[in-house]
């Protein structure tokens, strides 16, 4: 059953858990450390695949609640799968459709066989089974794609999280199960709350059941930014060297660095293409609020050290006239720059592991911050 | 004070009015026929100015009233003019503001001095002398500048209209007056209404006063197709031949067509980016609703006959998407395509007219539109 590993260890810093590598997926090799701009409807928002390749982001995210009410994976399987469908030439990972679900609270009920919702566009009564969760990603042609877990809420008693975890595990087995096409890679979904012997077990039975990769959910639900750390820590140390590693939905510029330190080799999280829209900018020197009234007259660009398109080609100036005029190029400019500053952050988090000066470029990177 | 002429005849179609030429312009010398998409706030709504490029627009319109408003023409000259404010390459047309001071209607107060108004943002009370408006589009750096001018309400009497038109003469001679910097362009704007004897009048005023080119106003405001191409039909014959005519904020794809068969050379109009956002498209056999159900299992792409990059890269079936998940790249994609048709649409006419097979071209025009 159990195939060769699709991950490759290049190098390993010697003071940290950080670590160096790169996965090989049906559309390409993804260098890891790596971050994942989230494409939630098929479009990762306000931009083009192109302008993608040009910040040279090698994989992106693709939502599968979302693309299963609409327009449906059946339709995209039509298409030729979710790549030809949005003309994405790189790599996709899925999730596996459970926290939107969970999301909708009210609408979500959970029982050994699924999760049964209704859809938050029209109320249309729908269940999702982990064979379902399966089926729906193979039909959209993930590269990776991701078991239906279930989602504990925040703060749970440690009764409650043994018995989410477990339904998780026993999701997870029939998700191994429903797992067809073996091109497309399935990871598991470590769980057990903020409890790290749970964490533990957790991560020991998933790795029982064997998956191409294994990521962390249940992290940034709430909790201060110090338990989800230490939760990666109680974490990482369990997953096996040679499988990749995903923390799913963090975070900030400083939790993908807090991450990498820690062993993890992949994130995501909205936080760049949504704050690009709220005009949330993230430079070397830290945040920017682009609507700001002292913005008005700078005629300087962005971020000085920014290589992006929105900085070789605009100014702070103009840049605060589109937010405040509403323009859709206000948007799209945005959104170039957060998501080349996240790219190039894990670049720059790359490339100091390779010289296994990850320690120093840390420090650099906190000092910087704290200059503004 | 007569200069010379920046515009260099071509062609003329032997049997209608269809010319080509070229309009010299402080940033490149620009084909005409020619469409100038529309960008209000200093920006063309939705694309980049190299998306603009690569379609090759030469030249666009920049809105006088929305930049006067925000963030204010001093502001953009000390960004060094609203070519470099916003990043184009290409020449700038501006209106002179009028149009959109009487389109607010009850804010607006026209005296002889000038027009009273207040802000549609703040309701701030401004006024705009004919030599503002010169001085405002000197501050821009717009390549070609228009005279402030009177709108006169449709449906007008006789009287109405002499007095209105005897105003727009008496701003005509003062902006003249105010224009200083002659690297920048200043046409004048042919009012009349709808009576030929007094459009005649007025085109000959004009000439009188000299100006590098001439507008047709006060179209397209409420009158049917008919009366509008009779109105163009009554001014062509009395403007130079050795000058540029532009008919303003004219039209759909038919009243290019029709417009260039009576010779006018520059065309604008908010209708391919605007139809864009709301998801109606222009192809060679007719009108898109790109939201209609028909289109959701469509793979094939939006205009088969198109090479923009819309059309290269995606299908019906993922602009429906879009526009139905109203996704930010739906309003991009969209106005890339409409305004490549529009740009394309007069690259075909302009080498209709070279080969002197402008009537052979209208017909084929208008037998593939019926074809629907
Ligand atoms: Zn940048
Ligand atoms: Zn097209």
């Amino acid at each position: 059953m159990k195939k060769e590993s699709i991950f490759t260890l290049h190098n390993r810093a010697s003071d940290c858990r950080a670590r160096r590598g790169e996965v090989k997926t049906g559309h390409g090799v993804v260098q890891t450390p790596v971050f994942m701009p989230v494409g939630t409807q098929g479009t990762v928002k306000a931009i083009t695949p192109e302008n993608l390749q040009e910040m040279s982001a090698g994989i992106i995210l693709g939502n599968t609640y979302h693309l299963y009410i609409r327009p449906g994976h059946e339709l995209i399987e039509r298409f030729g799968g979710l790549h030809k469908f949005m003309n994405w030439k790189g790599a996709i990972l899925t999730d596996s459709g459970g926290f939107q679900i969970f999301s909708l609270k009210e609408l979500a009920k959970i029982t050994e066989e699924g999760a049964a919702f209704r859809s938050h566009l029209d109320g249309a009564k729908l269940f999702l089974s982990p064979e379902d969760a399966v089926e729906v990603q193979q039909a959209l042609g993930s590269d990776i794609m991701m078991c239906l877990d279930t989602c504990i809420p925040f703060p749970a008693t440690e009764q409650e999280t043994i018995e989410s975890t477990n339904l998780t595990t026993r999701w997870a087995k029939r998700c191994r199960k429903a797992h067809t096409r073996r091109e497309q890679l399935l990871f598991g979904i470590v769980q057990g709350g903020m409890f790290p012997e749970l964490r533990k077990k957790h991560a020991e039975e998933l790795i029982d059941i064997g998956f191409d990769g294994y990521a962390i959910g249940g992290l940034s639900v709430g909790e201060d930014k110090e338990l989800m750390r230490e939760m990666v820590e109680a974490t990482t140390p369990h997953l096996p060297e040679d499988y990749p590693r995903y923390l799913m939905g963090v975070g900030t510029p400083s939790d993908l660095v807090e991450g990498v330190r820690r062993g993890v080799d992949m994130f995501d999280c909205v936080m760049p293409t949504r704050n690009a829209r709220n005009g949330t900018l993230f430079t070397s020197t830290g945040r920017v609020v682009i609507k700001n009234a002292r913005h008005r007259d700078d005629q300087g660009p962005l971020d000085e050290s920014c290589s992006c398109y929105t900085c070789r080609n605009y100014s702070r100036g103009y840049l605060h006239h589109l937010f405040k005029s509403r323009e859709i190029l206000s948007y799209h400019l945005n959104t170039i720059h957060n998501l080349h500053y996240y790219l190039h952050l894990m670049e720059t988090i790359r490339a100091a592991i390779e010289r296994d000066d990850f320690a120093q470029f840390r420090q650099d990177f906190y000092s910087k911050l704290e200059s503004e």
